[in-house]
Order: C-alpha cells, then sequence, then structure tokens
C-alpha cells in the first residue's frame, strides 16, 4: 500500500509519494521548508482535502522546527508568516486553513513554554490531526455502506481515496471496506479532466485492491447513468457550506444534476472537519482557478491510467427530446412537439 | 481557409485534411481505394456527420472507377461491397449510409447505360451531395441566428463546423456568420474528450475565424452556465429519430440535462439529411463503442489545442444543497435540511 503522507522518521521531513508521476512511477519525495511544503501543495503532488490537511500539519511542524529565533515572539512571527504562505497554495479546501489554525493555536498557547515543549505539543497536534483523520475515514467508511447494497453500481468523481486522506478515504471508503467484507460493487471512475486523478489515481487505487472498476470520460457519466448502471454516487467534498452547497473538484455539481435528472441518489462524503459553518452558502467558498495550461498543454505520461484497466468508450450518446428546445434545419427552426414537426 | 473534403483535379482521389493531426499541422492525404476511405472514416482523419457523407460520396465513386469489370452485374457486385464496407465504418451518424445510398440508387438506375455515362452520373451525384451541403449550411447558419441575439454566450461540444461540414458548418454556423456580420459573440466549446474535437477543431476554428471563443474542460459546462454565462447551447447531431430524439458526440445529453436545469434552450442543428424517420425514437440507433486505448492510453500531440487560446480553469464546484442527497461524516449521514443536520 502506498504511503501518501507521512513524517520522516527524525521528524524533519514530510515524505510523500508524488500523486502526480502515479500511476506509472512511484516516487516519494521530502518536504522540508514552507516553499517545498507550498509547491507540492500547489502543483498536486500532495491532493486531496485530508491529505493536504495532514500534510500542512506535518509540514508547519517541519518547518517550525528550522526557524531560528532568540524570543517565542520572533518564532511566532516567523511561524505565522510560514503558515500564512502554506495556506495561501490552494483556496477552496478548508481543510488546509483548518490544520494550519490548530497548529497555530497550539503554538500560540505555548508562549511561555520553553521550545523543547512548543515543538512537542505540534508535533503531538499534528501527529493527532492524521490519526484522526484515519479514525474519521473508518467511520465515514462504515456510515457510507449504509446507503448501498451488494451489487450495486457506484459513479465517482475525481479521487477520495487512500492517496486523498488517510486510509481507505472517503467516497471510495465504502467501496473498499464493502469490498473487503465480500461485497460485489461495480464501480464507474470519471477520468476528470484536466488533471486526470479519475484515471490516475481512483482506477489505479480501485484495481489494485481488486475492485470492478471501469473508467470513463466525464462526459459519459450521462449515459451510464440512463444504461441503469448507477444506483449512487459517491464524491467527496473540499468545503460544505452551512447550508449543505458543496465545493468539490470541478464538474462535480454537472454529476449531481444528472444524478438528479435519473433519479439516482447523490452523496458527499468527508470528514467533519471539511463543514465551515463560516460559509453560509456556496456562493462565500472561493474557487481557485488554475493555469490554461493544464488544459491546453498539459502533456499526460503515457499511459494514463491503469495498464488494461477496464474503459466504457461509446462514441455518442442520445439527448431525450424532451430536453431540446428546437432543432434546427436549413428547413427552419422546428419545435416540439417533435414528433410533428419532424415529419412535416 | 482548409479545405476538409474534396475531390482531386482527376477525379481519382478525395482529398482530405487529416483532421488528427489539427490544429499543430496542417496534411492533406489522398483517397483513392475503399479501403483507404474507410480507415480515413474509422480513424477519424474526417469526421462529422455531413463530412463523412461527402467523402463517402466521392469515396465511393473514385473507387467505383476503379473496378474492373465486364458487365453492369460484374460492377455493381462489387459497387455493393465496396459501400457496405465503406458503410461498416462508423454507425451512429445516418449520413454515411444516406450518401452511400444515394450513390447507390444512381449506379442501378443506370444499369443499361454505357460505363461513361454510369461514372458521369456518379460523378455529378457526389458532387450535388457536397454542393447540397453547403447551401444547406447556410441555410441552417440563418435558422440558427434567429434564435440568439447579440452579445449572448453560446455553449457548444464537440465539432459542427466547417470542418465537419462544408461551409459554415452547422452548430458553428450562425456563430461564424453572426460574427461577420458583426455580432459579438463569446462561445465556449467543450474540448469533448476523448478525442478533443472540442479542442483542437472547434476552439481552432472560431480562433482563427476572429471568433471570441473560451476552452473549457466538459465537466465545466455546470459552472459556465452556473455563472451565467450562457445563453444558448448549439450542438450538431449524427442522427435525429422520429420522435426528436437526437444521436451526437458522447456528452451531448449531459449538456443537454445542465441546460434543462440552469433554464438555458438546447438547440440541435443539422441538415434535413441527418433526420431519420426509419428510427422512431433513440433506443433504435446504434451507439458506436471505441477502442480503451482512446482514454487510457491515447497520445495527444503537444499543444492540445490552439497556441494562446483562451481558457476557463476553475478547480472546483460548488454543488447546489438541493441535488445532495445525504451527507457522509463519521459522525453518521445527514439528510436535508442541511441547514439544521449540519449545525447538529
Amino acid at each position: 500500500m502506498i504511503k501518501n503522507v507521512e513524517l520522516s522518521a527524525d521528524g524533519r521531513a514530510v515524505i510523500i509519494v508524488d500523486q502526480g508521476l502515479l500511476p506509472n512511477s512511484v516516487e516519494y519525495i521530502e518536504l522540508r521548508t514552507a516553499e517545498e511544503v507550498y509547491d507540492a501543495i500547489y502543483h498536486l503532488k500532495v491532493r486531496g482535502a485530508p491529505a493536504i490537511g495532514i500534510c500542512a500539519g506535518y509540514g508547519i511542524y517541519c518547518s517550525a522546527r528550522a526557524i531560528e529565533a532568540e524570543t517565542f515572539a520572533e518564532f511566532y512571527a516567523k511561524f505565522r508568516e510560514q503558515k500564512e504562505y502554506i495556506n495561501s497554495a490552494r483556496p477552496t479546501a478548508v481543510n488546509l486553513s483548518w490544520a494550519l489554525n490548530r497548529m497555530d493555536n497550539v503554538a500560540a498557547a505555548c508562549a511561555d513554554k520553553p521550545r523543547g515543549q512548543l515543538l512537542a505539543a505540534l508535533e503531538r497536534e499534528c501527529r493527532a490531526i492524521h490519526q484522526e483523520d484515519i479514525t474519521m475515514c473508518e467511520a465515514i467508511s462504515e456510515n457510507g455502506l449504509t446507503v448501498i447494497k451488494d451489487g450495486d453500481g457506484i459513479l465517482t468523481h475525481c479521487n477520495a481515496g487512500p492517496l486523498a486522506t488517510s486510509r481507505y478515504g472517503t467516497a471510495l471508503g465504502p467501496l473498499l471496506l464493502g469490498h473487503e467484507r465480500g461485497m460485489k460493487l461495480k464501480v464507474f471512475a470519471d477520468e476528470t479532466r484536466p488533471l486526470l486523478q479519475g484515471a490516475r489515481l481512483t482506477a489505479y487505487e480501485l484495481d489494485s485492491a481488486g475492485v470492478d472498476v471501469t473508467l470513463i470520460c466525464d462526459n459519459m457519466a450521462s449515459i451510464v447513468m440512463k444504461n441503469g448502471w448507477v444506483q449512487a454516487c459517491f464524491v467527496g467534498c473540499d468545503r460544505v457550506a452551512a447550508n449543505g452547497d458543496t465545493a468539490n473538484k470541478i464538474g462535480t455539481s454537472g454529476v449531481a444534476i444528472l444524478a438528479k435528472h435519473y433519479g439516482i441518489p447523490f452523496y458527499v462524503l468527508g470528514p467533519s472537519s471539511t463543514i465551515d459553518l463560516e460559509c453560509a452558502t456556496g456562493a462565500d467558498i472561493p474557487i481557485e482557478l488554475r493555469e490554461p495550461s493544464e488544459i491546453r498543454e498539459k502533456f499526460y505520461l503515457r499511459p494514463m491510467a491503469p495498464k488494461g484497466v477496464k474503459c466504457y468508450n461509446p462514441a455518442f450518446d442520445v439527448t431525450d427530446h424532451s430536453l431540446i428546445s428546437a432543432i434546427i434545419t436549413e428547413r427552419g427552426v422546428l419545435r416540439p412537439p417533435f414528433a410533428e414537426s419532424l415529419a412535416r
């Protein structure tokens, strides 16, 4: 099993697997400075809201250890500077600021402690963030299992598996746990453009675990649902507003609208640390805009998905006439009812 | 302007631009045999329902010229064999069989004519198919303009421009014609996985013509609509059933469902040759399944879209709470109303 985030034995570096290279190669890298942590988060070498939180916790601890300061005030000023810097790497997932704020609160509470005790408290806190995520993912997996049954087809978007979290994952947690218990689930994984987390990570994690997974392009979710192959949608979340509006990987809202259209339940799975009651609605959640080059020029390693993973690749789909406002031919603009207007 | 399909000066070859290489290189290839025509259609070197029909018409004419036969019966048997072979290249677009059937009817009507007259009749027919498409595209463009107004944002999927047809195109026709007439339209082009016709062809055609085009990944259509940037969706069609159910590039039905959700009109544009009254509903339309390698391994030339074309690349979107069946955390399965269940 790949370890996505952990603290090095000497406690001076966060060790992550570079998720940008998966599944073609498994390379671990060490992050020691705030700059290295920022870079890893911004470039999605570590990604997934809970994993970003875990990495940020370990990361600010490691960079704090390297701070040179005579007084707590001096230490804390530098600590806050590094914290704000790491926090600016990605705006949408609340887990990043949530984990950093936990670390900040611990640091602030140690103003009158010797440096050794301060660092020990920070280490305990970042290890606790990680440990709590493992416990939460197990509970989320159990809770998720209560809404599906043996034989169900599940559609998921992006990656909310072990790589995005700690153990099991959130959206993939019930699927991996159910598989361990002998349930036969059929999972459809959206490839998730532009960065292909679904193809590279979800298909890889499920395929490796022996789960029946079929990779599809994002625009194939409609036909897969229409075919009757999907009994539930499971997605992760980066931030949940107080009214339930949920920010998650681009394309998630489209999956939800399709699911509603086809009468399929749509479930959001995540740790309660992802719920941000400070945001009244989704309109208050900042949405990260990224580089055009990811769409225009991104050059993927070949292959783009696990070797031999099952794919469903229909070239066309059928749009129901009830969804069409008009059919425009050289003869004119045909309005519903089409059975009459087309025959004419 | 790139010419996508034409008959060579000596009338012995169809000349097409290899659309698989656009926009990185413009390479013309000559198709002389039924095998070469089949290959070009199957591998999407020529694509777009009307363009496939035009290419098949010219193609069966060129391959018919090369048939060696003593009698009409012998000629016609070989002609029919080549026709069925070309027709098997792609099943969904009705224009392929429609054009081939027109050529077949002309051949059959010349049973007692000398070979020279037979070939001349076939040449007239394939040139007529091409010429009629130009006329139809102009009329479709005019008709399409009647449902949009200056300043509108238009979302389109796949490519139904000049490369997919003859002049102007179907879905892109009104946009190019409106632009010529000074209308300011803002077009959003879905990149259209797996073969990226939207990124490679639509963005290229509109950008070259000076139309304001923004490239998005397929899964970004929902957020673009939610942002209020889209006043109409324009898509082409490969086959329209008698009840109006429409087969078009994979993902089209998803766009239509999103448009309905956001209250945006969804227009299908195509020549009347695309209407197949023999198909009662969409369930009668054969859907082509293609190779998994297109999703898993397809290796694109870099760049994947016109250099510098505008992109909109949000990393996340917000799913409205009304679309979510439950939010599952480590604490349990939270059901609507979320404002209450989340706060608890």
